[in-house]
């Protein structure tokens, strides 16, 4: 039984690490349409999310699953549990990413924001594809040092997040409302994506570390 | 053993009426700050999100506890978590009440947004008060037809959020840029809570239906 149990648990983080795979790739594709104007790559963001949530639906009925048969205590079922969490939180990054993605091809053939914001947007884009790139491997080898970088990155995030307001709210600011509008979605999708993997990582962290209750586990 | 597990499963509902009340009053006086302008209500919403974060944390170990004490199985084990999802959403709800209420805080004294918008978010609050509302008589009674009524109430906070957009990106928009990214934000943050609170009442409806998979439960 509980070597059973335990191949089910590595089903379980090898779904994870899928779904984050996907969502590594949804996000390098929606900044990189959103900084590009690229709009098939956009649309190719927004029809990939179905895999995403499917995905995602479908790790949550094998933990549902596992938690049924194989009735887990302490640790084993806050894991359980803490995967069902980490589903939902990766569901909405795909999101995120998605939104990116659509603001880019309600734009096009324009570039969402105007050049005075590029290379901010150009960074917010980067943090995040490096963000999800280091929850992938968090998640697959457990490293905590990843979590800990996933949190310093996100501090990038927030800064630049900022910075996006105070160029938009400047004396040099020119853009129409419409640019306003963009910039400031696209920023909190930017920043409320890098949130996400803080939370996801915090879990990991904690479940290492046994103290769940801080880590909402 | 059956007869116990009842017992906490009437105490978890209690405890998601619980949180949802203290969203409801929190929204409330959100909304009522942002229209109004009152800083010291704006201020209270912040302080009382702790709150709503504190109980949110407690039930979750409530749920976990049930889990692996009474190992339910089936129904049961769906209901269980539902309640770790339904509680997770509430905690956000209560979020989305705190960004409203620091945006009334940070624009104090003047009012978050210019007089031709007023009567648009004075509706948004309106109905996210009114659905939050509907949302805890939802999980004290289980009554469907609130499940219906918040659905129909999230399509006019979706309406109303796209003329918030209509009315910044029109030619009569006369509102500064610091207007414009206050108003997309605050439309956001109005719909985002009402979004929440229909994935809440969707579980609801689909516990009882037992269609779990596409409520994501």
């Amino acid at each position: 039984m509980r070597e059973v149990f335990q191949q089910e648990l590595q089903e379980v983080q090898e779904r994870l690490v899928e779904i984050a795979t996907l969502v590594e790739i949804s996000i390098e594709n929606a900044t990189r349409a959103f900084n590009e104007s690229n709009v098939s790559l956009a649309e190719a963001v927004i029809a990939d999310d179905d895999k995403i949530d499917g995905a995602a639906v479908a790790l949550d009925e094998l933990a549902i699953n596992i938690l049924a048969r194989q009735q887990p205590v302490a640790r084993d079922l806050r894991i359980v549990v803490s995967a069902l969490r980490i589903s939902a939180s990766l569901e909405r990054m795909g999101d995120m990413a998605e939104h990116i993605a659509q603001l880019a091809r309600y734009r096009f053939p324009d570039k969402v924001v105007p050049r005075s914001l590029r290379s901010t947007f150009a960074d917010l884009g980067k943090y995040d594809v490096q963000i999800a790139k280091k929850l992938t491997e968090l998640l697959r080898t457990e490293d905590m040092r990843l979590a800990e970088e996933i949190r310093n990155d996100d501090d990038q995030i927030d800064a630049l997040h900022l910075s996006v307001f105070d160029k938009v709210l400047g004396e040099t600011w020119k853009g129409a409302a419409v640019d306003t509008v963009d910039a400031t979605l696209a920023s909190r999708y930017h920043e409320r994506f890098a949130d996400h993997a803080v939370s996801i990582a915090k879990k990991v962290q904690y479940l290492a570390t046994g103290d769940w209750v801080s880590a909402g586990l």
